[in-house]
């Protein structure tokens, strides 16, 4: 176990890390930053950053040995920046957690070998590949990069009368998979840590509610029935195990009612502290940024229980965040702004939480 | 009011600074940090800090032009600062308040002059002045120096058959005040905050348990009845109102009880983020820090209402700290470290929130 006044180097520099140094200082952490990125939002609260490119190995060796153990803020952090590092400091979690988030294919793989459901699935390598897939999986469908996707971003859907390879070519002609079209009533999410002692934690199981590709609410607890909630916790239970995980993991699931009957269908996996955990802040005992300090230094991981009845999450994307005055001067809201300098149409800027008393 | 991106100067580099900064970060507000000690805990979570001496007039000057408002985490700011400071930006709480809190002979005037019971008081400036007090005030009663005392440092009691030369000659014979003993059953504190728009937040009123002169525990509510606790916020808002102030302030009160009547007379005043209040982190709606910072930033105050039905805080002092580990496994208990590199007996390292459930 690392002691307080250890240092915890984060790679990627952005709101995630910032709210990971933040809440490592409570715990007498310092934490130390690495982003290719100027001015980066995590800077300003951190004992030391290096601002450098994650391939420039000089840099990489330095903080390695600057700090105590190494996480990051990100999946996709370069294989061999993860190499460099782990070569001197623990990297939590570890690695091979890079490589099984970093393509959407292998991901699918390794949730399917768990015997987890998810949507279907196939590999496309070209237009050709796209033709064959769409013929198994149907219509609509969703064609997706197998790598650096997010918010929406490297992906297309396939609908009827679609052309295929003008489909293909509008990704970039990149490898990618096709994923059969889910017909889901909810988007939930299961935030979760996982020690190195191999204890498991969980918050409540949280409903997300996207717009335009982008996460824009999340509330917690999520209406489902409480035995849809336990299969959910399972599932991200089963997939940090597997993967020997250390830290926060987000397992994000499709909910499909059929009959009155829930099912779950995992969507992706995100091998960090996530969006859909930012209620955790405000709203539960230990958040969930303490949460993966305290998993990546080893420590025994905090109380997950909830403040309130109800926490809702809602996102500050672009110009909302010019909203901040009159968030501030509503009672109970608790704001949160990230410290970027520019405010861009799509850009997460911060976001407010609302607890629900129970009175 | 200032926006997000503006930068708070904080004069001070201690646990209660280290904690405004991380405050302020949520709100996407930067702190610089002033303080004349090496490696000061507020260092780490900071965008910048200066390192100089508070009659360093040329680094004074400097750090007002790098900041956009400037307040302190600690009363004995010496008055020269105040004056090269406010001459160049905003100082909150206005420095007059320093002069105020700075001399328990005037504080305890301008309690009184407010019409609010303190504890009977005379000036003693030599030990001839004392034993003249000391008839007027009978034994047991204290004596203070009038200035520079905190946890208990400063005071020595005056009780039957006390050689009273000597007394004053062990405070150093500076000028002193003699304090009738006050025979209270609780000690309360009302943390509360005053925004530049004359808006008034108290947080519950707090019970606050010392030992060995330093707070021990603060619990939230107070076990007092509701018209004495909306008597003590009463107080504590007509001496914000009555000294112009703006930021968090803390006033600490005896509770007398009298035939099952509780009555409260006014003990201290700190014109600052006081220990009584850090339970608000882990166990209210926004924290005082926050608080502080959204106040001395014109914004508007956050919600006071208290997570939970009871939260208990308690002092981590000196070597309290060293069971970190046993608090980390403790379910529920959020611990907060302060960064500090030595451990000294006496010394506050940290403390720890226990919020206990409605449930």
């Amino acid at each position: 176990m690392l002691k307080p006044g250890s240092t915890i180097g984060i790679l990627g520099g952005g709101q995630l890390a910032r709210m990971l140094a933040l809440a490592g200082a409570r715990l007498g952490l310092k934490s130390h930053v690495f982003s290719p990125v100027d001015d980066d939002p995590a800077f300003d609260v951190c004992s030391a950053h290096t601002r450098a490119d994650f391939l420039d190995e000089a840099a990489l060796a330095a903080f390695a040995e600057a700090v105590d153990v190494v996480t990051y803020e990100f999946e996709n952090v370069p294989a061999r920046t993860a190499e460099v590092l782990e070569a001197r400091r623990p990297v939590r979690p570890n690695p091979k957690v890079l490589a099984l988030t970093q393509d959407r294919l292998v991901e699918k793989d390794f949730v399917q070998g768990l015997g987890i459901p998810t949507a279907g699935f196939a590999d496309v390598l070209d237009a050709e590949g796209l033709a064959r897939a769409v013929e198994r999986l149907g219509r609509p469908s969703i064609l997706k990069t197998r790598r650096f996707g997010y918010d929406g971003k490297g992906q297309t859907q396939i609908r009827e009368g679609a052309d295929l390879a003008e489909a293909f070519r509008s990704l970039g002609g990149v490898p990618c998979i096709l994923e059969s079209f889910v017909p889901f009533t909810k988007e939930v999410s299961v935030v979760a840590a996982r020690g190195l002692d191999g204890e498991f934690r969980a918050y409540d199981v949280c409903e997300n509610v996207h717009e335009h590709h982008i996460l824009a609410t999340t509330t917690a607890p999520a209406a489902i029935g409480p035995e849809t909630a336990e299969a959910a916790v399972d599932v991200a239970r089963r997939i940090a195990e597997a993967a020997e995980y250390v830290g926060v993991i987000a397992v994000e699931m499709f909910v499909v009612e059929d009959e009155g009957r829930e099912t779950l269908v995992v969507n992706e996996i995100a091998p960090r502290v996530h969006n859909s955990g930012h209620w955790t802040v405000d709203g539960a005992v230990t958040s969930q940024f303490e949460q993966h300090m305290r998993a990546v230094a080893g420590m025994p991981l905090g109380s997950t229980r909830r403040h309130g009845q109800k926490v809702v999450m809602r996102n500050l994307i672009g110009a909302d965040a010019d909203k901040w005055a009159n968030i501030l001067a509503e009672d109970g809201a608790c704001l949160h702004l990230y410290g970027k300098k520019e405010t861009r149409a799509g850009r997460k800027m911060g976001h407010v939480t609302r607890v629900v008393s129970r009175d």
